[in-house]
């Protein structure tokens, strides 16, 4: 049964800081009817990210802002339940870009169909699907790691974090992670970290110290601030950043500074470089490939943050990210499977 | 003649800010006399560079700083005025690093014979020396410029920049310069600069704008600060930032705060990079072959700025380098050819 109508969660008002319930506007529209083509997707699982933030801003950036009174951009996983096309059936699991919305209609090209028999169907979102591929290409093509360095990850209880331990370990690296709270920390050294700093419990610089003694070689950054800060005064010679975001600074309403010690780079030679997952496309295959297989094997352990709700949940649960309320990838139900 | 002492200028005390005349002494000790294999090198030239700041300091860093109470490092062009090596004879002209004093003995492995009939002498301290590798490795092994992109240069005006610049002309690039007032900017268009932006005469985002309107593939950035901001600002899709110095933050007694744009490396995939010139030694060769080259071709002009002095006014000319009162590579000449 399909509904005649299905609701939307558009973005009212460019948010200053953190997004507030008026930032968005919750209507029901006629559900719509593919074309050609196309499928009907009914949208069962949300993806909540950090990048988020950034696409609600007017600015200039890797992708263009959502624009206001738009359906907001968002990661999905859905079931197809009218097809007009030969490669998809009713009934098929499908990810795409169905943004925060019950139904949509979707060009086949679009979507890749997903199978919850390997995987829960959540996972497709995190690290078997856009969070794999992040953690995947900012840590291989930009962390260029070498088997025996020493690796720092921030946010490493997130969705990419947590991938990013995981691939640095079966690479051969030592893993250091930096989380909050002793739960996360915990969930870091189970799923393989060698250790994991509490940032809310402990000073960052001497923990620093204590884990990586010999410094860092990779940091994957997924923080900025006062982290990034911590982590450039212990790189090694030809160390790399990579900045995979810097949530620390998203909801910031005055320019945030950036590290002081940024100079660091020109002592030790060292680089810190930005990436976006788009990039890769032609990779993915291949990416998706490696990700799953290490998950067979149980060399990749995924956690999804599951919050059983409606559209309306929405604005509420993307808060969970810039609380530190999540661990492991963050994503709202809103339908049944 | 040799004279039976020889003054020298040693490091007395570790500055705060600006150096100061009590951070410096001076006195004479009896000139040394060369042993087995070394040679006796009298100073002619001095080079200043606004890296000696920095080696001033008592803090790790990419070599280790000049203790306090020894001879002031610094690059020197000298002649041989004894010699207990085949290598050299007496009269010879060798570029070292003899430091801030009249007389030095020396390793002969550790000099390199210049001809002062292909160039003046001074330019083997600047871009037949040190100050061109610098420029040319990291133009070329960290900027990784390609013929047709934009290449940016601050403190373009100074040793390193204006060799950059005329590099990035050789290469088939666009070539903008940032200097600080209109003789400086008049030279850079005279040896070969599509525009040279004034950034005490005119704001530097503005100007970029107008000079840069497709943004900037390369930026070789010796400043650091507000200009690094700025330039930061500008930055295409997959530029480098070449980290050659930050003169701007030498002499803070305060941290200064890094870019608050540091993400534009995320959202344009683009890359800070450090480089010390000592890391390329095995191919110092080659890139003086280059160097002399382009010289001699007339694609390199070179300028120093050589003050008349003894060894006294060391503390005075360098201050020059930080107040921007040098336009090209600043030498302290302290006895005649």
């Amino acid at each position: 049964m399909i509904p005649s109508t299905s609701r939307q969660c558009r973005l009212a008002a460019r948010p200053v800081g953190l997004p507030k319930a008026t930032d968005w506007a919750f209507a029901a529209e006629a559900t719509p009817t593919p074309g050609p083509g196309q499928v009907l997707v009914k949208v069962l699982y949300i993806s909540l990210d950090p990048a988020m933030r950034g696409w609600m801003n007017d600015a200039r950036s890797y992708i263009p802002p959502v624009a206001l009174g738009s359906v907001m951009r968002a990661g999905t996983i859905g079931r197809v339940v009218a097809s007009n096309s030969d490669a998809f059936a009713i009934g098929d699991y499908v990810a795409g870009g169905q943004g925060v919305q019950e139904y949509a209609v979707a060009e086949a090209t679009e979507l890749r169909r997903v199978d919850p028999k390997l995987a829960p169907l959540p996972s497709y979102l995190g690290g078997l699907g856009m969070t794999g591929l992040s953690a995947y290409f900012g840590f291989f093509e930009v962390g260029l790691p070498k088997p025996g360095d020493v690796v720092l990850v921030s946010g490493a209880a997130g969705a990419v974090g947590s991938v990013v331990g995981q691939l640095a370990k079966a690479h051969g690296c030592s893993v250091v992670g930096i989380a909050g709270g002793a739960d996360k920390c915990a969930y870091l050294r189970e799923i393989g970290f060698d250790a994991a700093i509490d940032y809310k419990a402990e000073s960052l610089p001497a923990a620093l110290k204590t884990h990586c003694p010999k410094g860092v070689d990779v940091f994957f950054d997924n923080v900025g601030g006062s982290t990034l800060e911590a982590a450039l005064a212990r790189i090694r010679l030809h160390a790399r950043v990579v900045i995979c975001g810097a949530i620390s600074g998203y909801n910031a309403t005055e320019p945030v500074p950036g590290p002081s010690n940024w100079l660091s780079l020109l002592v030790n030679r060292a680089r810190l470089e930005g990436f976006i997952v788009f990039d890769y496309q032609a990779k993915y295959g291949e990416a998706l490939t490696a990700l799953t297989k290490l998950y067979a094997e149980k060399k990749l352990v995924l956690r999804e943050h599951v919050v059983e709700g409606t559209i309306a949940d929405f604005s509420d649960t993307l808060l969970m990210l810039f609380r530190g309320e999540n661990s492991g990838k963050l994503v709202l139900k809103i339908a049944a499977e």
